[in-house]
This record gives structure tokens, sequence and C-alpha cells, in this order.
């Protein structure tokens, strides 16, 4: 996701981070969850998914908002439905996402250490910010790692004029050993909802086969798009194989949805959310190292890749987040004065010295 | 995958079935096996998937001409290499891909009965034709059955010049209750090769975005795109998406490839091939009558979508396989005199009795 650095101000991602804790707190978050919220939205920011950052944590919209009016649990009972040796239903009760998508992700990693792998599904959630953070965390204990959550209903199945599910992401990390990690995190739609209100706040057409306007024709507009509110599957059309990307979302919604009971794609009001997430204990199938230096011979395979004419060089997933994350780490996250007014007015309202610019 | 019933004999299923695992045994594949073998194409051929049916099986390609020669084991010795409760690693001894994935599949079903999931991945493989009958292989267990292999490189990764990578199909199988079962079987092209095959011997041109030629020039000449051998990933460009198409291509190779030692990516003669097959019990996370209850909501809201201009419903995954199998399976499997003749060679060759027509 690209970034934008015109009148952006550049911010330390620690002093974000302690800012963005801070506040939580003053929500009633308790200490330790506030730390995970923080934390992930930051590393939103800091890997360049800004549209999954602090751009979400103001008065106005998300988090803040939803605690304040209560519709998200600030001490959430997060409890274990049911559970076996590889596999784990639990209970969010509509806390924030970011916590209990990682309380989640640490009892897959805890399973699959013991038993090779770790399946745990989540009911009751809200929306849960970036995928990769999730996924992200089975690297160091050399796992792969599976995050997917469902979504709300903005994207039209095949053919069809009416919005059926959501941009339900996709995203697996996989550990190399000289080389980035694999980490591939994807909206199931041709592009995901923040490239329309990317291009709508720069004033650029979109690609037809991104989107349909609120009569279901195509739009290259993304303020009659993001209107419409109708996102085309990874694919654009049939003939472009949309069919494949409308069946991954329909995949996304069965593991979060059905297989949890909550279903975003039955489900007028939207809110609570499902997630699926998944560890896989790499060394109970091969020696890590093995495993390792293949996975380095195959991203070194595909880079060295000759590009086509007017391309520099092929990437491979999760290279240009890592980038990112490393310049904004070393030189602070990029935020626009509207971001920062958020901030600033979060600051106000809960008695959070901003210290942010 | 559409059929072509022009100049086609209508051929009973069982006949044919009965016919290519007498033919297996001939080659020397045990009894058992060879039904196997010849209840994987004869599935192929009834769901529509052609390109991965009885159309491979002749002297002159695919598992008679491998299994003559010797390069694929009729009597392969299958072995675990490791495993836990929930996990496996399997060898194939370069056997047939279809008795080796048949046999994987059924362990992994095996684990998720005892420990809620399992995940079998296999190395030394050989082609395993269509992943759909493995995944559905999960389904009278209610489970969600996973299948993917990697495949020989003819697939270009983003922005690249060179093919790196396989068509590496992805498949999920979801049992329902009323409704029927909810089936994705799909590579991470934009289209399957097959779908290259089939336009070049109807002449139609290519949707551009499809495949590039063999200077990595985009092409709408479906055998100047076969000749080329550089498939596009599924969004068919950047704008479109294929960034994501790459990605899960690469997911696939990861978990059939890097996983197992048998990276097809990496692997100048391509023949050897690796599989995932995963199952996941419904009833460790839910009731299975509340999950099959849910499906049956979701897949009725699917397809209640109404349409756009010019298309007549919204379909789900899997649907239009099982009307072809249902219809076939009642009028018989049209076979193209070209594949009849394939047949009624090696009914010769190895002394069949030929009673197809």
């Amino acid at each position: 996701m690209a970034s934008e650095s015109k009148s952006a101000t550049a911010v330390d991602h620690r002093k974000l981070a302690r800012f963005v804790t801070a506040a939580f707190e003053k929500l009633g978050v308790p200490k330790e969850d506030a730390e995970i919220g923080g934390n992930v939205l930051v590393q939103a920011d800091l890997r360049g998914v800004d549209t999954h950052g602090v751009i979400r944590f103001n008065p106005h919209s998300w988090y803040v908002k939803w605690l304040t009016e209560g519709s998200m649990s600030a001490r959430p009972t997060i409890r274990t439905v049911s559970e076996t040796a590889s596999s784990g239903l639990l209970d969010g009760d509509r806390g924030i996402g970011m916590v209990i998508g990682h309380r989640a992700m640490e009892l897959a990693i805890r399973k699959a250490k013991e038993s090779g792998i770790g399946m745990v599904a989540v009911r009751n959630s809200r929306h849960y910010g970036m995928s990769a953070y999730y996924s992200m965390m089975a690297l160091p204990h050399d796992m792969v790692g599976i995050a997917m959550t469902n979504a709300s209903r903005q994207v039209v199945p095949t053919f069809g004029r009416k919005a059926r599910f959501g941009t339900n992401p996709l995203c697996f990390a996989v550990p190399a050993d000289k080389e980035l990690p694999f980490v591939l995190d994807m909206a199931t739609t041709t592009a995901a909802a923040g490239k329309l209100e990317l291009a709508a706040r720069q004033g650029k057409a979109i690609p037809l086969g991104w989107a349909l306007d609120e009569h279901a024709a195509a739009t290259d507009d993304p303020k009659v798009a993001q209107k419409g509110r109708r996102l085309l599957p990874l694919g654009g059309s049939r003939e472009g194989g949309s069919h494949k990307g409308y069946g991954l979302a329909v995949v996304v919604e069965i593991l979060c949805g059905v297989l949890t009971g909550t279903v975003t794609a039955l489900n007028a009001d939207q809110d609570p959310r499902g997630h699926f997430f998944g560890a896989i204990r790499i060394d109970t199938f091969r020696p890590i190292d093995e495993f390792k230096r293949d996975m380095d011979r195959l991203i070194g395979e595909l880079k060295s890749t000759p590009p086509i004419e007017g391309q520099e060089r092929v990437y491979v997933a999760g290279e240009i987040e890592f980038e990112t994350a490393q310049e904004r780490a070393e030189h602070g996250i990029p935020l626009l004065s509207s971001v920062l007014k958020g901030l600033r007015e979060v600051g106000e309202q809960l008695g959070v010295p901003y210290d942010l610019e």
C-alpha cells in the first residue's frame, strides 16, 4: 500500500505506540491489552499499511468511538468455547479485535508447539486491524502463520448486483534464513478498500475491474465506487477469473464465519467479526535448516527473474513492507495533518499528553 | 471447465472406470491402486474437468507413457517420513500421484478424526490429476477438505519475463446440509492451462491477461500462448492484482514444495511433485448441524443475489460441476474421437478389451 509523504510529519514509532497505548488505557483497557492494541496499529503504520494504522484512531471512527459508546468492550471475557490438542474456538465477547486476535494466535502457536498444528477460530470479535501482525507472530517460532478475517459486506459475487460479503483478507507468513520472511497479506478483492480511499484522496481514476457503482455498473471514479460499496473479487470479471477471488472470499467466510457462528455475510448490523488463525510447526515435516535453505533458494530464484520491459525487478510478497518498516523505524512514520488532528483530539478528549509533533 | 459435445460419443462412466482400471493393472499397478487411479480420472471427466480426465490416458502422454517407460513407479513404497498426531510427511517414491494423494488424504482424515486437524504433506509424488477429488474425500466425514499441489514451471511472477512456478492449484471442499457442498478448485493463474488447450482446439482468441508469448509480450493467440509457456497469475496485471495470484502460487509452492523438499520452482526436470492435504473436523469447533444450517443459509444468500444485466444468476463454487456430474452419470461422458482413439490404442497395447463405443 503506497504512503503519502506530502504535508506529512514524521512521527517516532515508539512515541506513537506509547500515545495510543495510553489512550487505550484511559478508555478502560487493561495495560497489557492496551499495549497490544497500540502495537498492532503502529506496526501497520510502520509497514506502510496506512489504512489499518492510527488513521483509525480518532474520536469519530472505529476503536475510540466504539469503546466510548460501549459497542466494543474494553474488558471482554475472552473464553475458550471448545478445544482439542490442535484446534480451538474462542469467544471474543466483542472486545478489541487486535487483543482477541493476539490471544488467539498465541493459542494457535502453543497448540502447534505441542501437536504440530494449531488452528484457532474466533467468534464475536471486532475489527482486528492488519492481518500480517498475527501471521508474523509465528515467525520467531519457526512456524508458518495463517490469519484471516471476515468483514463488512461490500463485495459482489461474480455476476451479482449486490454486495454479499467483505474484502475477507487472507494472510500467510513463512520464515526464511538470510532472505526476508515471505509475508502475503491480501484482500480477496482486486483492490483493497483502502486503495479506493487513497485514489479518492489523490483525485485519481481507478481501473475498471476494481469496483461497481451503486447501480452495479463499472466505474473508474473512486468516490462513486466508495459510495457504491460494490468491490469486485480478485480477477475483476468472469473472464479475468473473478470466480476464483469470489471463491476465496467465501472460503474465508466459511472458516471465519460459518465455523464460528459469526457470519458477516448474513449479518445486517455487520459489527461482530469472526477470525481464523493457523500455525504450522515446520520441523515436524522437515528439519528447519533445510526448510529455510530452500526458502532462500526459492526467494532468490523469484527475485532473480529477469523483468519485463519497463519494470526494474521482480518482488516477493512482504519485501516492500519490510523495507518500508525499516525506513520508517529509522526516520519516523509520515502522518498527514488530518491524522495528527484526530490523534490530538483523542489526547484532549481523554487527557493524554499529546507529544507527537 | 467447458466440455465439447461436437463429434463426441457418450461413454458410460462405470465402463470407462473399469477400462482404465484394467489398463492400470496390466501396467503392473496393484488392483486397489488401479481402481483409485481409474476413479480419479473418471471423476474428473464426470465433473466436466475434461483436461484432467482420460484425455491423459493414451500411449503418448502422461500416466501410460510414464508407467511404460518406468519414470513412474507402478508399485511404489509409499512411506511415512515423519508424523505427529495432527501432521505427517509422506514420501511417494514417484508412484502414481492419484494413489499417493488418495493415501495422503486418508491419513489427513484419520488424523483429523483423532485430533481435530490433519495436515499431510507429500514429497516425491507425480501428477495427481484433479484436486477436487482429494478435498471432496473429507465431505462424508463432515470435515473441511483442502488439497493443493505444485506443478511444472509455466507461470511468470508479476513483472517477470520468465516462468518460475506452476499453475499450483488450491482446492477447498466444505459440506452443507440441503445445498450442494461448496467445492472451490482453482489454478492460481487467471486461467488454467487447460483453458488455452480448449481455446486452441476451438480456434478462439483468449483475453489479454491470461498469458504472454515466448518474448514475454501479451498475446491473445492460444497457440502462441501455449508455445510461450508463460501464464499470468490470477489478476493478470499488477493493477489487476496479479501480485495476489502470484503470492498464492508461492504459498502453494511453499506448502507442497519447500515443506517437503520437492520444489518444482527449483527443479529443471520438473517431474516429481509435492502435495499438501488438510482435513478440519468441523464438530470440534461447532455442532455439525449448526454449521450445515449456516452453510445452507450462506449458499442460499449467495445464490439469491440479483444478477447484473445480461446474466441469469449467481453461482456458488462447485455447483456447475455437480450438475455436470449428474448429467454425465445419467447420459454418459461425451468423449472426443481423438480421446477414444488414445484409449483404443491403450487397449491394443496392453491387451485390454476395448468396449467403450
